[in-house]
């Protein structure tokens, strides 16, 4: 079993590469566990190097069709498609989120298809496909009406997805993404880096910006149940899936107000008094136009795991990143 | 006022010039009516000439980057684009569907951006970007979730016209279409080609084929509502279009055993008994994905003109073509 994962020194991606080794097995493309023999990990920069002699690192751009073709082959059973231009640059940069939003998947997949071999593909979407006047809760068959370039590349490439699983070209399942908190390490171009940054920064004694309303609803899952969740959806059988190979995971809704409460009572009053509130009108309009709930029923119903609450979730990135 | 109309030398395309010149005006970019002094018809057919001067055709590829940089300039008012790969040839070769439907249509979104002018774009979509688990009827608000190539090419250029006129780059308008009929002329690949054989192959004292049941629904459109319909949306204020620039028009949901029935009422037994049952699973599989009705209150709402009765349209359609 050889596994690829684009955008694979980013934070989920070596995540999840940990994760598979640990776990040493996969599902094949026959239906059965096979253990895990290499892991190549593509991304524009460096992973950091990996004791793990099936770790292969490969630094280049995924938007080269040359390079998927190097590290996709017949032998690839799965490929966890991770790689993306966030929302904010996406946005400041249209035809960079173009190219690798959209221009990549879509080579990617054509790279998948040529080997014949039909390998599960794992796809990275958002809740950012969702915007506009949106029902509360947000359902699995409300439409994609994205308000943000990546929302609407991510859209595109649900329906790529799809349809190359339809034409039988691949077994594609695309997971969208809540927002993705308690995040180690720096801010990034992401509108929604901010929701790491209240409970990260603070924790690290550093006074943290929010952009955005404390009444300002967002949709939440912590890193390792979103890894969890990656892995359910590229375990799962195929018709486990019916019409549509697009599912919700199972978030948190939370305010942002109510994850500073909940830092308070994890953390104390001194280090949730360290988030200052500075809204930031670009910022505060794109997260305005994100779902702030989904119905996960039908991903619960598929076995799709879920976060309890976000106290835990402050708690896991405590006792795993904190000193 | 420079009009460009790509599917130029179709039937709905050569309909909507001939529409245009007769109305003599069409809203500018500054939302003020202005006289038609050009409308170039773009296919890769040279269409059948016109006496008017108005016209000019050009022949060729529209997934030319080149070709579209010649015919699409600062003076472009609009663009009203019909040019795709049908349902039934976009499944059978999937890169040409993609290349035409896909491809071509993010070129022309480019082309218009570069002029600087912001024109007015006219995309013509299709219901076929519904499928799967379907409500009855099919809301605004439904998820699209095709099940053909055609649909999912359609859906990913709504999503293309959707954000290139938030980014400001057009200012686009996407029309979903009901099935077209009665269509003169020959059948062709299109899946629902048979909508118009059953009623205009009979008419002509031929034999026609309906290779779906009686109990099909179809969501159906006539030719000169259709073209009504482009216009209502080329003409529309930007703002009624709310959140989202797709819209469903109003269609005539009917089973395709009360259009022969309607056909009987009409042109009477002897012409209904031409049509012939025999099913054929490709295109009943690719028919039964399709909304067989939608909630068209949003559209009528806006002002989108409707068919009264499928017998009306039956009769317009012998009053126009039938010698």
């Amino acid at each position: 079993m050889r596994i690829v994962i684009t955008g694979g020194a980013g934070f989920l991606g070596r995540r999840l590469a940990d994760r598979l080794l640990a776990r040493g097995v996969l599902r094949g493309v026959d239906g059965v566990d096979a253990a895990i023999e290499q892991i190549t990990l593509v991304d524009v920069v460096a992973p950091a190097p990996s004791p793990d002699s099936r770790i292969v690192p490969v630094v280049g751009d995924i938007a080269d069709a040359s390079l998927l073709a190097r590290v996709v082959g017949p032998g690839t059973g799965s490929v966890f498609h991770l790689a993306a231009i966030v929302s904010g640059m996406a946005e400041a940069d249209f035809e960079l989120g173009m190219r690798i939003n959209l221009d990549a998947t879509r080579l990617l997949l054509d790279v998948c298809r040529q080997t014949g071999a039909r390998p599960r593909v794992v796809f990275a979407s958002s809740v950012a496909v969702y915007g506009g006047d949106l029902p509360e809760p947000v359902l699995d068959g409300t439409a994609l009406n994205p308000q943000t370039s990546y929302g609407a590349q991510k859209a595109m490439a649900e329906l790529l997805v799809a349809d190359y699983t339809r034409k039988g070209f691949i077994d594609g399942r695309a997971v969208r993404l809540p927002t993705i908190t308690v995040r180690p390490g720096k801010p990034n171009a992401a509108a929604s880096s901010f929701a790491s940054g209240i409970i990260r920064e603070p924790l690290n004694g550093l006074d943290a910006i929010c952009p955005v309303e404390p009444d300002a609803r967002l949709w939440v899952l912590s890193p390792s149940t979103a890894i969890e969740g990656l892995i359910t959806a590229h375990d799962m059988a195929a018709d486990a899936f019916g019409f549509s190979r697009s599912v919700n995971l199972p978030g948190l809704s939370v305010s942002v107000g109510e994850m500073v409460a909940a830092l308070e009572r994890v953390a104390g009053p001194t280090v949730a008094s360290r988030v200052r509130w500075e809204r930031d009108p670009r910022i505060a309009r794109m997260v305005a136009g994100w779902p702030g709930a989904c119905d996960a029923s039908r991903a619960r119903a598929m076995g799709f795991p879920g976060d309890d609450t976000f106290d835990q979730i402050i708690r896991d990135y405590i006792a795993e990143h904190v000193p």
